[in-house]
Formats: structure tokens, C-alpha cells, sequence
């Protein structure tokens, strides 16, 4: 099972496409962020942060979407703007006929580093360690976003254990 | 002139398409609403409204969008909502090359009534009498929609104005 996680950000998304092997090892795929300059018009911006990802979806062939769920934001100027950048995500995981599953930051770090209120360089840590990286992540968004990717196939694949269990 | 006015909400979208002619004549070519149920998923419910503006835009070929600014919301998870939807409108706008404007509530219901504060039903009134329509149009989101490309309109042909003035 192939996943795509996207860490939204309204001047830098990252992505990461992260890979579930039968015997249960994870693969890194692809991972990257999208920079949108803040001077240009937030429509524009928009729009290659929606090609970026199409891109990235054609390219890589991810079977599912991960976004991280969002409960807090420092105000509702923030909250818009992240939303712009959130709708155009699922946008381009919709038009490519992908489902998108939300996490909540606590969850996605607990998945990685087995702690809810794990720092960034834990994180990052956890997920070279995870994927056999040669080096961490330049871009602190692409390895949220492999973070992300890696919450939603701990999920699932423990959602079919679940299953398997229960129709024995 | 023709302008699309979009007026995004995440469960009704308004639309209104309007021409201002040389003469100075403003003409309604077209308003609507997209409904999105609320209990389709976000992402399907965010590709509805995607394709239903590419239509609309395609139909009536607009040559500018103007959106509702927004500075207050009633709390972080709404404007998270509205901004799905303003960037997937915004995103249909770029994506056919189309400008973007946005107008905050204050100035549209001004440029419709001459009054910031006026009631619903008073834009609704002025946008039935200003466009010539038999009938004030069913939808509430398509009558916000028209007053917003009648407030671009007006704007951009005040500036034209001064511009003309200022070349002499």
C-alpha cells in the first residue's frame, strides 16, 4: 500500500509518498515541498501547490491521501489561509479519484515517535530511523508530511489486523 | 465587461455572472447556487463546487471573479471550513487564467445599496431592481453572488474613470 501524506502550509507544503511492503517495511517513495512565494497572488500560489501535487500523484501513484486534521489555529486569519491550502489538497487527491483520511497532530507523532507531544527533531529522528534515510529530511515539511504518510498506514494496516481477527 | 461573483460557503456556493455594457447598463447572464450535502465527504463535496465553477466559467466566460473578503468568522474550525471552499473557487478562477478580487462585505453592500449595513433582503431588493430581473432570485447565496460582481464592476469602472481623468 502506497501513500501520499501532505503537511499544508500556505508559503511551504510538503509531501512525502511512503510504501507499506508485504513483510510490513516502510519505503520512501518520494518526499519534497511545494514553495509558493508570499508576494504572488494567493490564487496563483494556490494553483502550484495544485499542480505540485498533481504532479507528485501522476508521477508517484499513491493509492490514498493523509492530511493532518486541523483543531487549532492561532486565529481565523490563519485558519483561512490554511484552509485555502487544505481544500486545494483535497482537491487534487478528489480529481484523482484518491479517499483523503485526517490525523490529528497527536496522533500522527504518536504513530512516529510513540509520543503525542514529541519536538520536530524527534520526529524527524523517528522517521530517517523509520525509512532507512541516509540523511533526515532537508525540508521540516516533507518530513512531517512522511510522518503523516506513516500515521495512516500504521492505521489502516492495524484497522485489517483488527478485521482479520474478528472474521476468524 | 462580464464578472463572475462567487459567494463561497461550504454547503451553498453562489454564483452570478454580469455584464456591465458601454452604455453604462448592467445585464444578469447567469446566477445559481451548488449544493454540496453535508454528509458527503469534504474532498467530493470540494470537487462539486471545483466543477461547478469550471462550468459556469466555460458556459459564460467571465473575464474577472470577485470573492467575499473575509475578516471575521465565528470561530477557527468555520473559517477552516469557508476556506476550503474560497481556495478551490479561487484555484477554478487561476486555472482558467481569471484575476481574482476580493471585496470585504462592508464595500459590496455598499456598492449595491450605498448603505454597509443593509439587510438581506434590501440587497436582495436593489439586486432585483439594478439587474432588471422579473423575480428576485430564489437563492439567497446567488443574489450574494450577484452584488459581489456588481461591487467589482463598479469599482473597475470608477477606476477606469479616474484613470481617464488623470490621463487628460
Amino acid at each position: 500500500m502506497r501513500v501520499l501524506g501532505i503537511d499544508c502550509g500556505s508559503e511551504h507544503t510538503g509531501y512525502g509518498v511512503v510504501e507499506l511492503d508485504p513483510s510490513g517495511k516502510l519505503h520512501c517513495i518520494a518526499l519534497g515541498a511545494i514553495h509558493a512565494t508570499a508576494r504572488a497572488p494567493i490564487a496563483d500560489r494556490l494553483n502550484k501547490i495544485f499542480q505540485g501535487l498533481q504532479t507528485v500523484i501522476e508521477r508517484d501513484r499513491p493509492e490514498e491521501v493523509a492530511i493532518e486534521d486541523v483543531f487549532f489555529a492561532v486565529n481565523v486569519k490563519s485558519a483561512l489561509k490554511l484552509g485555502h491550502v487544505r481544500g486545494v489538497a483535497m482537491l487534487a487527491a478528489s480529481c484523482a479519484g484518491l479517499a483523503v483520511a485526517e490525523y490529528a497532530p497527536l496522533s500522527i507523532k504518536s504513530a512516529v515517535v510513540g509520543y503525542g507531544r514529541a519536538h520536530k527533531e524527534q520526529v524527524q529522528h523517528m522517521i530517517t530511523r523509520l525509512l532507512n534515510l541516509a540523511v533526515p529530511p532537508d525540508s521540516p515539511d516533507a518530513a512531517d508530511a512522511l510522518a503523516i504518510a506513516i500515521c495512516h498506514l500504521h492505521t489502516s494496516a492495524s484497522l485489517r489486523r483488527q478485521q482479520a481477527a474478528a472474521s476468524r
